[in-house]
């Protein structure tokens, strides 16, 4: 059973593609209920109405307008304001997907227009470069960011194509992507962009319209990479994977979100040329960053120094960068390489980050947003220092029109086809049209671990539906798909019951900075202790190994709505000084009196004070 | 017994001081054996030339000479380049201060005309301002460093004065001095310097010359800090000590170095003009992040963004910024406030960061230096990434002058005078003149405990001799001065043996970065687990707190020279991998195989090579 070629999703490999798995369209899958239906609601009721109005206070669309000569004055933010236009036009684009409204399409032909009378006649389009140093194009690659903004353009303009909106945006796109091509394919300019993300756009590109030297760019972009073509912009070759070939580099390394960029843009490349060495150097990277630099709640980047990953095991949770971006781009490389390969281990990261990094960008009212998300918020932290609390916007956006263009597309990443039948990645109550199937999903999940399928439409023929059993499940075959097998007729239905179960995990021993702690989770949740929760500072909390854990939900809890929370048999230390804070007495025999403490999932976190949390806890 | 108002050393209280305690000189203390004079020694011969090479190299003296308009290019390097120069003048004058030598007093006198030749006709002094940005001058005091830099030629001027050298220098200092009064003081400009300095530098001027203006505008600076004077250079008020008045302002905060600068301050003006609650504030400061923001080594600064201090228990070994110039700052304030209280416990501080976070700074050929001092380093960090190896230079040098500078001062360190006697900080071998006594101190330590002085000269009438037990000793009186007092004479010798028994130390338990470790000491010296002395993978040891502890002294260790190093019976855990380092079970069960750990000193580390290192060891 395959779907038709060009779906209404971000990444939908051509028919010729070596994927395992087929996507579905973000218009075939409908949210109905649960925390990612209320998201994606939230995102087209508040978020993106938000991002619109911020693109023209902070001066995005502004910039382009000098660019296109329609305006007066200077330039404002920084070089790449451009591509927040685009990832907002992006978002816009996937919530038509789903609802038509005739304010965001006017929006995107708008955009279209602008960029249509901002775009040189040699098809180059930049307003920094335009309008500020127009001398300078292409001279400073490192880090001007050019490629990078191409790359959200060519996204923007193949999500309108694929919903039917913003035909001008297209053809601004392609005259761009033509542009590079002839720059940097045929005259063999050996410059690439400091910052990947042209190259799975260029991709995308090349399965919208089926132009070879699109892909033959993005090719050439990753093979480039680590052979010295970039001048070092200060911060060290690895900043940006320049430091070694892809095919040679075996960890995630430098600036996160460049390093997830890239490597969702390698398997891009492999899906579309079968070239096994990029997916074999994807895979190693992706296994090394799993094992060593992600944490528990899927965040990646351990500093805020360069927006970088650090060493293996270098995973402190106050200092956490785990920029929401990160998490992002994590979802897209999980993505593709599920597509590649059907392996139910990306479909579990993805889980995992989807409902915990990524969910905890964004505030339950959907007006304010983390750009950095680390695990842990002492007292006295300064709201002036990273992440304080989320807020509307930032001078560098980047992460809230990049978290609405994710939101909006949630139905993409739902379920997949093969010539086998359809798999059901992530449990979300709804309906999935997944090509000649059609089925409902009834849940309460991930406050429920209840699942039940029912099929309305199916072909005749045998199929099987293949149910991703999460790796945390209690089950015998969590971590692989759970497949059934059937001549399927409507109204034949299937329940999974997932072990919802609170659990406390324990980190490896090698990661030094949360050693002899521990942390809660419930299903796909990660769990977090807030002070506003607690009977007690939430630094004198510890938790025994086997602690009893008690359920409790929560109908509408005050800020954050619906929830399920978690309350635990803790010990509160005495709270003791000491003018020296390092003794050759062990001070873990202090007295531990008996306390409640009460756990939230991460994700609802900081949507009431802006007090201390932990999602690690001392061991008792 | 008061000694003359004037000595040889950087930091002179007048007479009318609020001094509990009375500096002698540079020039008073000879240090002729052990660590410290070793270091002095390769600080003549070989730290201070290569910084005179440095000085040419990176531009420094180029800048100046454009300035005086004996040279023609480009200014070179950060703005505030000038800094350096001083604080090697600085050095070089302590240097002679020891030992005579012609071309290192010509190198002052060079300067000194130099600077004549650059100084603007109203005193005003700046090669960047003069020569890049000359109609900004004070426009950006937020962050242009002129009274930074202005700070450091009054203190490098002031210790040439106080050698007998480089008369032009004190000149130029003085007239730069003048026109700070009159724009800042007089003409009551509001302005403050983004980078403190210049306070603690007027203050010495003051004591130098008497001229009262000087000690007023250092102590109106600080009264105007926290008022909103600075507008903020983008990383907020409290990156500069601005949040809040200095009174006000409980602990320490922002850039490490700024608010350690700031805080020498304080106390000089204190002592000065005796206004308690200066004193009363830098005490909470300090006993603040002494018992919540000090790494074992005496380190400071938790945060590579912005160098600043972290969250108080926000102490990660491996990402500690923990600036050498932060280590040097906090013995600058330190020993101010063991001047005016006489509490021991200022000196204990002072020999803990002298003998780890500082003397760690330098390599044992004196040639290399680091920026960072980190407490651990992990096998696959990047050289590229700070602290990498020790360097020869840095673009923003900052450092290794500063390091010379004090190094040519630790005899100023060792020992102080009051009327009821003398004080014995620090334990050097040697003579020290103090007053109308002079003594002699025969040790070898810190490899050994035992310390013999043995009084050379002495009046008739009787006095006190006080020797700091430091608070790691095991006696009673640790932490306090014992004292002896007779009526000495010459030859009387008495005898202190302190316990240099290696002792394993835990953290506080709200350290969350090394929960479950144990670090070792032995005497003042932290020690650390460098790759190149173990069996097995440094990453994998584990120590009993209850482990066997030997010392085996190293005469000559390759590379390092002169050391004692310590054997323990630890653990090697068998090394396990997991393709998700978080588990419901938990994994401290490994079985440990006996092994031979063996520690060096930690000043002595990647002095062999680049590999891993850590302070702190998990328990077993």
């Amino acid at each position: 059973m395959t779907t038709e070629a060009q779906v209404s999703g971000p990444a939908v490999p051509t028919s010729e593609a070596k994927a395992a798995l087929r996507p579905v369209g973000v218009r075939d899958v409908l949210l109905t209920a649960g925390p990612l239906a209320q998201w994606q609601r939230l995102n087209e009721q508040t978020s993106i109405p938000l991002g619109l109005k911020q693109l023209e206070a902070a001066g995005n669309l502004h910039n382009l307008r000098l660019a296109a000569g329609t305006a007066q004055g200077e330039f404002r933010g920084p070089r790449f304001m451009d591509s927040d236009v685009y990832k907002q036009v992006e978002a816009v684009a996937w919530a038509l997907a789903v609802n038509a409204d005739d304010d965001l399409t006017a929006f995107v032909d708008e955009v279209g227009s602008l960029l249509e009378k901002a775009q040189r006649d040699n098809g180059y389009l930049n307003s920094y470069y335009q309008v500020v140093k127009p001398d300078e194009v292409y001279d400073h690659l490192e880090y001007s960011h050019e490629m990078y903004c191409a790359g959200h353009l060519i996204q923007a303009a193949v999500a309108a194509a694929r919903v039917g909106a913003g035909a001008k945006l297209l053809e601004v796109a392609r005259r761009f992507a033509d542009h590079l091509v002839d720059e940097f394919l045929t005259r063999d300019n050996p410059g690439i962009d400091g910052h990947p993300e042209i190259e799975t756009a260029l991709v995308e590109l090349y399965r919208l319209t089926g132009h070879q030297p699109y892909l033959s760019l993005a090719s050439k972009l990753i093979d480039d990479r680590g052979k010295g073509a970039i001048v070092s912009s200060g911060m060290g070759a690895h900043y940006l994977q320049d430091h070694l070939p892809v095919r040679d580099a075996d960890t995630a390394i430098g600036h996160a979100v460049r390093q997830l960029y890239l490597d969702a843009g390698v398997v891009d490349v492999y899906l579309e040329n079968g070239d096994e060495s990029l997916l074999e150097c994807s895979v190693r990277r992706w296994e090394d960053m799993v094992a060593r630099k992600t944490y528990l709640t899927g965040a990646l980047g351990s500093r805020h120094s360069h927006e970088a990953f650090g060493d293996r095991y270098e995973l402190p949770p106050d200092r956490a960068y785990a920029e929401t971006c990160a998490a992002i781009a994590s979802i897209h490389w999980s993505w593709r390489l599920l597509l590649a390969t059907g392996e139910a281990r990306y479909a579990d990261l993805i889980e995992r980050t989807l409902y915990n990094a990524f969910a905890g960008s964004t505030s339950a009212d959907g007006e304010r947003f983390f750009y950095v998300n680390p695990l842990q918020r002492r007292a006295d932290h300064l709201e002036g220092d990273d992440p304080g609390r989320r807020n509307p916007w930032f001078s560098c956006a980047c992460c809230p029109p990049n978290i609405m263009r994710l939101v909006a597309t949630f139905g993409h990443y739902v379920a997949t086809t093969s010539d086998a039948g359809v798999q059901l990645h992530q449990f979300v109550p709804g309906t999935v049209q997944a090509g000649a199937a059609k089925f409902s999903v009834e849940t309460d999940y991930p406050w429920n671990g209840t699942v039940r399928i029912r099929i309305d439409e199916t072909p005749d023929d045998e199929w099987t539906l293949a149910v991703r059993i999460p790796q945390w499940d209690s089950a015998n075959d969590a971590g692989t798909y759970r497949t059934f097998t059937r001549a399927w007729k409507p109204g034949d239905e299937i329940t999974v019951e997932l072990d919802l179960a609170p659990r406390l995990v324990h980190p490896h021993r090698r990661i030094d900075a949360v050693r002899g702690s521990v942390a809660m989770e419930r299903g796909p949740l990660v769990y977090c202790f807030e002070q506003v929760d607690q009977s007690a500072d939430v630094e004198d909390l510890v938790l025994a190994p086997d602690a009893e854990l008690r359920v409790r939900d929560a109908e509408d809890l005050a800020g954050v709505g619906r929830t399920v929370l978690i309350e635990a048999n803790a010990g509160k230390l005495q709270h003791e000084d000491s003018a020296w804070p390092y003794s050759t007495s062990r001070n873990d025999g202090l007295t531990a009196e008996p306390v409640t403490a009460t756990a939230i999932p991460y994700f609802q976190w900081d949507n009431r004070d802006g007090r201390a949390m932990r999602v690690w806890l001392p061991l008792a």
